[in-house]
């Protein structure tokens, strides 16, 4: 007999297949949508360039392309990925042919190449590389292919190739949350990748040009440039790289060096009374529909901190217990998502939106308002409410968001109801 | 009679003031160091020029000075603060005269200006100031005066100005860590933006230098530089500034411009049977000085799938269900601790350090070797552990550490108790 650890009475996750997954391994938790990725990252592999040239052309191997941040898919539903053969003509036959530090040796800031992500490895195929004995799976990589500078002709026909008489498309917006939840977790690792490159070519530290490293973890700030030397790129004549100016992330570990996450607070609030749960609405959102308040955690801040500030500045509310819920990743562009639930103190409860001017409405609602809206009025923002919604009436978003999940998780689940004991406050 | 919501049975604060003034205001929660700021930072008065020029010169106002990012103390338990008076020879009578989109037009970027950071306002001060009858309190600047630049000697005669005859030092290295638990907040809120600030003197998209907006809470990519025209700064001709390269961050909203902070997540991991607790060490530890593991969150991952990860990665165990217990601001530059408690699998217990190279050594300790280590083995890390600790038993982190109170919410706390039931697995 094993204890287990004690999770308060949450709702299970949005994705039967990520929830039926998760809680075959782990156990019931939530997992929300982007989360509950099938691959094993083996991020200690990302320098070791033997593994990743054995990673790259395997016969299991796997390329989600991204055209201008558009993810490659068969369906609304469904990636597609392409193999080596097909990506060959841009990334070249081994592109981690050479250590790191020759890399970064023989850095060149007027060369060009296309973003190439290691994503990781999916044990589940039987099939998959097998190295040192130790890792398994089938690898995956995440591709940028976006025609641009002088590979403009080359991603054109990788871009035809994978396109043509497939019926695959580059889909374009949010429609990746139609995604199965797998795929969903996939994509966002690469689109978070693939963003944080694209947004950081340069070196905030200094300013000059980086180089992506680590099969795409890292920009790193070399020490020299062989850029524009005398002799050119045909010259057989060994030529100095120009010295660049010195950088403090050359000493030591910088974060600068290393993906960016904004980790973001989403709360669910409820009254004193525990009878009524604060909803706010942007300007641009169709008529009715309500969400949770959300905002960026800021720097020096618990999340219970954060929590409590938000509330206050875009609603007025003065929040005081709050329990964290469950996490989200979100990678529109780089989010983590904590999701919390709070309770208002009772002389806390005016709504005052005069502080940031960040929401068109906040509001009280029911718990049966909202327990009806989750039955009946869900829909993602651009999309009609469900059969059974009656105009006029609270509309809510979806399972895939972490709000839909925090308004189950407080009016099914155990937060208000008897677990704990109800002093008066 | 209201309804509570239920929090998991945890230890509460680790320090005094934070845990009662948090537990009058809001209930039992935990506090960890660093979090229980005193300040409301009334995030959305950062644009408001009017507001910041009243708060930069009331009688009320504190600077927390920053030199090389050590901040001026009164002793190890205590900041020390200066007034304006002290600061006007450095940052001018009023830095926040001209309207933000004012300065960043007349933006130059050879002028140099010393980094100053709004804090927030402090609501216990009746004195403080008022501002639009709704804000009310005593304003917390940060100022940086590390003697650089052409500000050199008015840095240096600052800096005489509040260290002589007064006994306040610059106080080195993380000596910061016995503040006062509200000092200790106020001080991670300045140091954070600071370091932030320093890192990011250049914008990562298009590498051209930034200028702090946003009372130091942004980092914007000027349109124009006025920086070497032809007439000089005492020209009275007007000249028109030169047009810099075009700028992604400059449409709509990019996080590059806002302060980062890394999230990070720290774990007590537990044995399937519950009787034991896995910790690790560094090479560079004192001896029998051991702590959980912790690794940065990385892009598209939940909390519990990087707890997950990095506990696999670092020791070979495999962690299931994992449970969030408590976050720490902790600004060594800017991360976010994320605690959880998680528990390893019954077939995945068997420690292996081979994946990454990061711990010396990892070991499973029993509760009980857990329970007195935190009774007579706790210190930080330059520190003799405490009377009554035994050579060659475990010695463990200082209760300022989430590491520590996360060992003794799994010791003393709910998680191992019988508030669930306990099937086998
Ligand atoms: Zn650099
Ligand atoms: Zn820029």
């Amino acid at each position: 007999m094993a204890p287990r650890l004690p999770v308060p009475d949450l709702p299970v996750a949005n994705h039967d297949d990520v929830d039926s997954m998760l809680s075959r391994k782990f156990g019931k938790e939530v997992a929300n949508y982007f989360s509950g990725s099938p691959l094993n990252r083996v991020s200690f592999l990302r320098t070791d360039h033997t593994f990743l040239s054995a990673a790259l052309n395997h016969s299991t191997t796997s390329f989600l392309l991204f055209n201008k941040l558009n993810p490659l898919t068969k369906d609304p539903t469904q990636l597609a990925f392409a193999t080596f053969s097909d990506v060959k003509p841009l990334i070249g036959s081994d592109p981690y042919q050479q250590d790191e530090k020759e890399i970064v040796k023989a850095y060149n800031s007027s060369a060009f190449t296309p973003q190439l992500i290691f994503l990781g490895l999916d044990d589940r195929n039987k099939e998959g590389l097998v190295y040192k004995d130790a890792y398994r799976g089938a690898p995956f990589f995440a591709l940028d292919v976006t025609p641009q500078k002088h590979i403009v002709a080359e991603a054109e026909k990788v871009i035809e190739k994978v396109t043509k008489d497939t019926g695959f498309t580059f889909a374009e917006g949010r429609m990746n949350l139609s995604l199965h939840a797998q795929e969903a977790a996939i994509y966002a690792e690469a689109r978070h990748m693939l963003d944080w490159n694209s947004r950081n070519p340069f070196c905030a530290q200094c300013g000059q040009p980086t180089l992506s490293t680590n099969a795409g973890w890292k920009r790193s700030c070399p020490p020299t440039d062989s850029a524009n030397l005398p002799g050119g790129a045909t010259s057989t004549t060994p030529e100095t790289p120009r010295e660049r100016a010195s950088c403090a992330t050359r000493q030591g570990i910088s974060n600068l060096s290393f993906p960016r996450t904004d980790p973001t607070v989403i709360m669910a609030v409820v009254s004193a009374d525990g009878e009524r749960i604060l909803l706010g609405r942007g300007g641009k959102w169709p008529k009715y529909w309500y969400s949770t308040l959300a905002g960026f955690l800021e720097p020096a801040e618990s999340v219970e901190e954060a929590v409590r500030r938000e509330v206050w500045e875009e609603s007025g509310i003065h929040v005081g217990r709050v329990v964290i819920h469950s996490t989200q990743p979100w990678p529109y562009p780089a989010n983590l998502m904590i999701g919390a639930v709070g309770q208002a103190i009772p002389d806390g409860e005016n709504i005052h939106l005069g502080n940031d001017a960040e929401l068109e409405d906040a509001k009280w609602f029911t718990l049966e308002e909202v327990r009806e809206a989750l039955r009946v009025g869900t829909s993602g923002l651009g999309e009609d409410a469900g059969p059974g919604y009656k105009e006029g009436d609270l509309r809510l978003p979806p399972s895939t968001a972490i709000a839909h999940q925090l308004l189950k998780g407080v009016v099914h689940g155990g937060f208000l109801a008897g677990v704990v004991d109800r002093p008066s406050i």
